[in-house]
């Protein structure tokens, strides 16, 4: 039995697209005279459709879809992931599922029964879980079609939670009690540059304590936030990794089931990969699919010199290439001349558009409008606050007028603490550091630059600064980020609170100082565009905290 | 016995002060000489606590704060929620539980059986169900207690989510079975202006067809955007409305079982309330809490001469009182003197301070500063946009100098087609009217001005315009707000799909038009403020739909 796994980017919602990419798989498949072609989870619509499953035109275009792909599968059986109907009175109205055609019709629907519903996930929301287990079968080879988590059950996976409550044994032991001859997995799975090995070890645990190879096809490509990071799987009967296909691009593979059975593990096996190289990989795909599946094709920055800007316009330029990226250098009487060196060289080195526009005089003319009400009170941040707003009212203007799309250059650190202005770098489409704690842009800066100074080395040296008034650094105001992220990831990442953090060996005043300042800075962290999601806990959908809340 | 109910206010978080209300109307309940007293679901956090019960030094400040009232629960009876630890190793760690102390002690914890997972809830996030059903017993009576929707089990309830699929009977029949001699529900059930009619009917139905009485004890008072409008109410064994006590405030009231069970219906019934009126306490009480929860009292809007900012101008005097309410007015060379005059003789009226700062000089300099990058390409929204921009930035200069928090003055209308700019009129931490259609807002304004004319009647009559360039009226960009608003209603608000509405006799073309307006514009509102939730379908956190979705 040939086997393709056909590991695809999805736009959410655009079904007649979805449907041709699909359709020239199966085409491909059959040329390769696979006997069954496997698609992830929820193709025909993307994940997550989220509420555009409250609509029924909606839904019904996706089944539609699924009738009209089964009428091309005469020959080749899909296993393919949609929305389907709950016939049933009782429950919410539909299925997670994966459709199994053959022979020119729905062979077979086979439901989600574990719905995740933490972080980013609201499965529950929208879908009933499945309690019947049934085996596919063709070409005399019997098939458990799982989707998703319905494979974690009985895994250690730490941040997920399995809604085990519903059932005494596992979806996984039911479909083996009825004695498959291999496993498929199709999945929607986001990448979280800490889970890649651990959601490696799931498939092979599995395939090991059952004694019958897996097929894994997950997702690839980015829905604004989420990135899939593709990485399908074929996990051989004794639990080896027999091949691993494309990390964030699209793939197309077949495998002959016996050699998976009878070949020692392949050649094609990839070499694990490096944190930062697929958070690089993961970014880079994140730009480039927002604007895809966006329509736009031109980014626009703000470049301070500082080095979330400069990362920033690095990755803009490889996923859109440097024609399409447009820079801004807005300096201040508060800007070093060493900052317009740097984004200057920068921009040079990447061949990226430039243009400087100073922003001392509009701030003038806003203190002058603004002197009758703020009379004889000194400075203070708002004065800081106001240069920001300008430069984000600038970048929008030229974004407006020139039709780019502005992306934002703020990082994790800063967003937890609130050292940010809302409305002014705040601003922005998209928030291509939105995930990246500070320590870690130091660590992609250096990855940039690890065959070639790319950003210029002042950049990654000298003390961050704001730039903001005279002499301005960002210990002034935080405690050096070193230990800042530390005691940042253990909050908001690992969720721990303040005492277990105490104890890992911080003051316990900085450590209640610092979350604090992440609790009291709730409400500009919803105003804020989404981040590109690289760990298992960004802000943005899967982070939800009350506004007024008093901790 | 003598049953006390406790409509009282709660901060999310906020245990502290919750503990101390709670304490206080014990003590007042046991000069009552009440055997009873009931307080809402989950008043030891306040609703909802969302990602807060994910640290566990907040679920244990819980659990200890009920151990802590059960101690002073000597010689009376308390039935209140809390979130409590799920003992069990499978399933979600915690339980959304009503907890009935009694004589020093925690007598029985009662959970949570149908969770909501819709529009603004979560509850299957962080919530095992219950699946075990008690009755407790007191004094001689057996009392039935349940949360929230477990009475709603079967009554028809549209926009509502029963998770009846892990029961094969309702969590009332459960208990019902046990032959208890009257039911407690307790609730957390934030208003719509939609639901008040058929949220009453669930209680009359379940007090007639069980034939004993109901108590349920709602919170009331607004945590962000939700608004739990109170009105808790006594239905008696058959059905009838014994009282109803206050809407959007706090009340306590003592009952004797007795007397509802043989009286006729009670003297103190409420009068049904009209819905424009619902609204607007809802949302003086929304301005309120928000204030006083966050900590602040003074409120800055810009006043724009406007009905919607107008009307935000008199709800703000209303809740945090005149003196704590900053306007200002920002003309540009597009704004008329009607504007003006309106916008002063409305402070005046109020007595709110009034401050006037153009914007031309301001606009002048962003111009020159963008002459070499805009070159000759012709004026566009982008100009108005950097109008509406500057207003903003002047707006949160104000507030960061003089500690004012400032309110958005945008509606649910032209947040949904997009007529708005992100960073400019979309400023705000707190978004008023963003709930409200524009035809709704108009309903608002002439019930404000009903007896007195409060609110300049030219305001009311004239076309809206934004006032961004020559002459503009809202109706150059949008259909008439009476379509538009039944449009958007039937789509935002009902899920409708374009082709059912278009059979309700609306034009199929402009149905299409501006269901694509609002589905392109997903970006804005990601980025917006909260918006005071007075329907069932609000924008904000409980309407979520991808970002760069095609649809």
């Amino acid at each position: 039995m040939i086997i393709a796994l056909a590991q695809i980017n999805l736009h959410v919602g655009n079904i007649s697209e979805n449907m041709t990419k699909i359709v020239l798989c199966i085409k491909k498949a059959q040329q390769y005279k696979a006997d069954l072609v496997v698609f992830p989870e929820l193709s025909i619509c993307g994940y997550p459709p989220l509420d555009m499953l409250d609509y029924r035109d909606f839904t019904s275009k996706c089944t539609d879809a699924v009738e009209n792909i089964a009428r091309i599968c005469t020959d080749i059986a899909v296993i393919i992931g949609s929305p389907s109907l709950n016939p049933n009175k009782q429950g919410k109205s539909l299925y997670n599922s994966a459709y199994f055609l053959f022979a020119g019709k729905i062979q077979s629907i086979h439901h989600k029964t574990l719905l995740p519903d933490y972080d980013v996930f609201d499965e529950y929301r929208y879908f009933e879980p499945n309690n019947h287990f049934t085996i596919a079968e063709h070409n005399g080879k019997r098939i458990a079609i799982t989707i998703c988590e319905d494979l974690w059950f009985d895994q250690k996976f730490d941040n997920s939670f399995y809604n085990n409550r519903l059932y005494s044994a596992s979806p996984m032991e039911k479909l083996i009690n009825q004695n498959p001859d291999f496993i498929v997995n199709i999945a929607a799975s986001p990448f979280s540059w800490s889970k890649v090995q651990q959601k490696k070890e799931i498939f092979i645990n599995t395939a090991k304590k059952h004694g019958i190879p897996v097929f894994m096809v997950n997702q690839v490509g980015a829905n604004t936030d989420l990135i899939f990071e593709g990485g399908s799987l074929v996990i051989n009967h004794k639990g080896e990794l027999f091949d691993r296909i494309s990390w964030f691009e699209e793939d197309f593979q077949i495998y002959e089931l016996q050699e998976v059975l009878h070949s020692p593990a392949h050649g094609k096996k990839q070499v694990p990969t490096e944190s930062i190289q697929m958070i690089y990989r993961a970014l880079v795909m994140g730009i480039k699919d927002f604007f895809a599946k966006s329509g736009f094709q031109k980014a626009l920055l703000g470049l301070s010199g500082g080095i979330d800007s400069s990362v920033v316009a690095v990755l803009a330029a490889e996923a859109l290439g440097h024609e399409n990226v447009y820079s801004v250098y807005m300096p201040s009487r508060f800007s070093s001349e060493l900052s317009r060196e740097a984004a200057c060289k920068l921009a040079g080195t990447l061949n990226i558009s430039f243009q400087e526009t100073g922003i001392d005089n509009i701030m003038d003319s806003f203190q002058e409008s603004l002197k009758p009400v703020f009379e004889d009170i000194p400075e203070d941040t708002t004065e800081e606050n106001i240069q920001a707003r300008i430069r984000g009212t600038l970048l929008m203007a030229i974004s407006n007028k020139l039709g780019l799309i502005m992306l934002n250059t703020s990082n994790k650190s800063e967003a937890a603490v609130g050292y940010t202005t809302l409305y002014g770098d705040m601003n922005g489409a998209l928030s291509v550091l939105g995930d990246l704690y500070k320590t870690q842009i130091y660590d992609l800066a250096r990855y940039i630059n690890l065959h070639k100074e790319i950003i210029p080395e002042d950049v990654i040296s000298r003390p961050p600064s704001a730039e903001l008034k005279k002499d301005q650094k960002d210990t002034d105001s935080l405690p050096d980020y070193d230990v800042l992220d530390k005691i940042l990831f253990q909050y908001i990442d690992q969720h721990k609170d303040i005492s277990s953090i105490a104890e890992e060996g911080f003051d316990k005043n900085l450590v209640e100082k610092i979350v604090h300042m992440v609790n009291s800075t709730e409400y500009k962290r919803y105003q804020s565009p989404p981040p590109l999601r690289i760990s298992s806990k960004a802000f943005g959908r899967g982070r939800r905290m009350p506004l007024v809340a008093k901790f």
